[in-house]
Parts: C-alpha cells; sequence; structure tokens
C-alpha cells in the first residue's frame, strides 16, 4: 500500500433511534419513520447550510465507526443474495472496505439551531446512533438521478416482511410513531442473510424500545417489548 | 473543533487528459467525452470489484487534492450564480469544504487488469489526473434515482457554449476524440464566474493539447492550439 494518508475530521455527529447496528435498514429510503439528527460542530455556522433548505435530499458522507475494529475484506456476502454468495467489496456497499466511508441519500426535513449549533433534521436514515459524519452536499438530480440504468445485483428494493404481534406483547404501549418506525424497520428482514430459524427468537433495541421477535414464513411475530428508559 | 480523526488512505489513483484544474467540468457527466482510469493500489485484487461490471454507474468518493493548501470556507460563490452570490459550502460541491472530499457519479465502461493493477475505465468524468481516489461504490438507482426532487439553485444543467474555431486554429491536427473532449469541456464556460472580458485570451491544456481561445457573446473562439507531447 502506498504511504499517503489524509485527516478527516468529523464536521458533525448522528442522533438516531438505531443505538445498535442489530436492525438498521440496509439502505437509506427503505424506512421512511426513520428520523435522525445530524449536530454540526460549532464550527459551522448558520452561513455553512445557507441555500441547503432548498434542497429536498442530501449526501451524508460519513464513517463506519463501528465496523472499524471489524476490518475489510475483498469479498463481502450482500445479505440480499441470501448469503451464501461472494461479491467484490467495491460492488457493494458494505461497511467492511477499506476506509470505512459511507455514503447516504437522506431526505432533509428541515434545518434549525440547537443550543447554538446547527442540526439537520432528516429522514429515510440508515445511520446508527454517534455516527461521525465527515460531509454533507445537495443532492443534484440533473446529474444524480439515472432511472434504469444497470445495477446487476441491486436492481430492485428488497422485499419486506409482514409485521404482526402477540396479543399479550404490550405493543399498545408504544407511542404511534416510534411503533410505526419499529414496524418499518422489521419489515426490512434483521436476519444475518444465512439464519432461517423459525424457532430462533431476536432481540433489536429502537429508539429506547426492546424488541422480541420471531420470523416465520414472511411474517415477524413481535413476542414482547419493554421500554428501557 | 472536536479532536478525533480518521487516517484515510488512497485505494486508487485517477488517470485523466486534465492535467489542470481549469477547464475541468464543474460536475460530472457534463462532458461524456472524458475518459479515465482509476488504477487501484496492487493489495485490490480482481476479487474486490467481482460483480461490479454489471454496474452501468459508480460512486466515486476522493479528495481533491490539489484544493487542501486552499483551505475551506463557511461559504462559496457557485459559479453556476455568477460569482456575485455566496452559498453554505455544504448548499454546494465546491471543493473548498472541510475535508476536502470529493463524490461524483461516473459512468463504468470497463474493469480489466494491466501490469497486476485493476484499473476502471470510467467516462463523464470531472477528475484530475493524479486524484487520490478514497473509495468506489455501485449505484443504486432503487434507491438513488430521484427525479424531480427539489433542488435549489441547480435544479438543472448549466446552458452551454457554442465551440468555433479560426481558419489557421490549427484544430486539424488534432485527433477526432481529443478534439470531441475539447469542444465538449470549453462548451461547459471554463471562466470564472466574474469573467466576461471578450478580449481576455485564456489557455487551458487537455489530452497534451494547449489551447488558446476568447469567449464573446456565447461563442467560444479557439485561437490557436499546440501540442505539448
Amino acid at each position: 500500500m502506498n504511504n499517503i494518508q489524509y485527516q478527516i475530521t468529523p464536521i458533525g455527529w448522528v442522533r438516531s433511534p438505531y443505538t445498535q447496528k442489530f436492525a438498521i435498514p440496509r439502505q437509506p429510503h427503505l424506512v421512511p419513520a426513520a428520523k435522525i439528527q445530524i449536530v454540526l460542530e460549532r464550527d459551522f455556522r448558520l452561513e455553512s447550510v445557507r441555500g441547503l433548505a432548498d434542497f429536498a435530499c442530501v449526501w451524508v458522507q460519513f464513517i463506519f465507526h463501528e465496523a472499524i475494529s471489524e476490518g475489510w475484506a475483498q469479498m463481502v456476502r450482500p445479505p440480499r443474495l441470501g448469503g451464501n454468495k461472494k461479491m467484490g467489496v467495491f460492488a457493494t456497499r458494505s461497511p467492511h472496505r477499506p476506509n470505512h466511508l459511507g455514503l447516504s441519500l437522506l431526505n432533509l426535513d428541515k434545518i434549525n439551531l440547537e443550543n447554538g449549533c446547527v442540526v439537520l433534521h432528516c429522514s429515510g436514515a440508515d445511520l446508527l446512533d454517534g455516527t461521525p459524519v465527515v460531509d454533507i452536499k445537495p443532492y443534484l438530480p440533473f446529474i444524480e438521478a439515472r432511472v434504469d440504468v444497470e445495477a446487476g445485483f441491486a436492481m430492485s428494493a428488497p422485499s419486506t416482511l409482514t409485521v404482526k404481534w402477540l396479543p399479550h406483547s404490550g405493543v399498545e404501549n408504544i407511542p404511534n410513531d416510534i411503533f410505526e418506525l419499529i414496524k418499518q424497520s422489521l419489515a426490512q428482514d434483521p436476519r444475518p442473510a444465512y439464519h432461517h430459524f423459525p424457532e430462533r427468537e431476536y432481540v433489536a433495541e429502537i429508539a429506547h424500545w426492546r424488541i422480541r421477535f420471531q420470523i416465520d414464513n414472511q411474517i415477524v411475530w413481535i413476542n414482547a417489548v419493554q421500554f428501557l428508559g
């Protein structure tokens, strides 16, 4: 490898309802209810985002910070290929990539100031709480909206599951907007690609709720929920 | 600013007909004839790009390496606003941004091996020769093709100029494909936004040709060309 390195400093940090990697959507836009905030460092004043609110979508470049210690590989197993086919890391959006750089296209809902910090409110997110953001750019549809171009194994959105719950699961205690987020997230099928054990109970933590669920025959069954406070 | 930093190492390098910043297209896709190669570091074997050739377009994340010494600013003057209006740096794709990270969507024409290195051949490029590439990702149209979303001051492609030449300019000596590249590049109006001096002669160097030209009333006049060898 060459010796040249560049120093990248976060310009801001993500606040997200996803506080663990499990059950984060695998791409942006799949879970519209996933709302995050990007809190910019104090150095960046309102001037730095002047004009940005006129854009509906923004590129967020970030570091897959929780994947750094896991390294990277020349080939990875994309979940949508069932976990039994390897693709080159540069043909995927896997976090286990050289430099661990991520790129997500998010809806920009609003921009405001909080305690002197510029905060971008975004939705359709797929980002972990605490993610370091290293750049924000406007989406340019006249360049970047290329409909129907060939996209190998990733031409269309992955299919989703139906979400149901047991009578005594306690889901009625979850506020509506959070339950919507939980349902949309679980419908994405968070299982590792090679897992198909209907008897296995999974545990996800989303927006301070712990959700226990099983997946059988394209249906997610929520067994129990617990508020973590 | 926070103290956290990430080390980014180039995964490859750009070979481009644009050997100086002047006259590089301001976005990808505007100059289809702009063909570049991305030569990956030897660490990345063919396995690392397995499956990528099935994608028509790739994201290239890179460092604006020649802008680093010029720093960055909270606000910049986008060329398409005539140079007399400032926008927040995060509302633009300016190279003078924190971390100097660039993002270009390029057509992927083919992938091959050269002297044991993986080489990606791309077109529609807006990249300087020698640009360090820090990541390559597939373009996902089902997520990233958002037609007609609001895009502030950048809804449509900038208008182009007509390119003509003087009888004794020597353009007939330029090979056809290179002349096409030169014409498409100059049609993008490479002048700094605030320059409107029809008497001023500009000099661009593209694909080893030095081009002298003037711009008057939406017409680029090529005065003389010289092969640089």
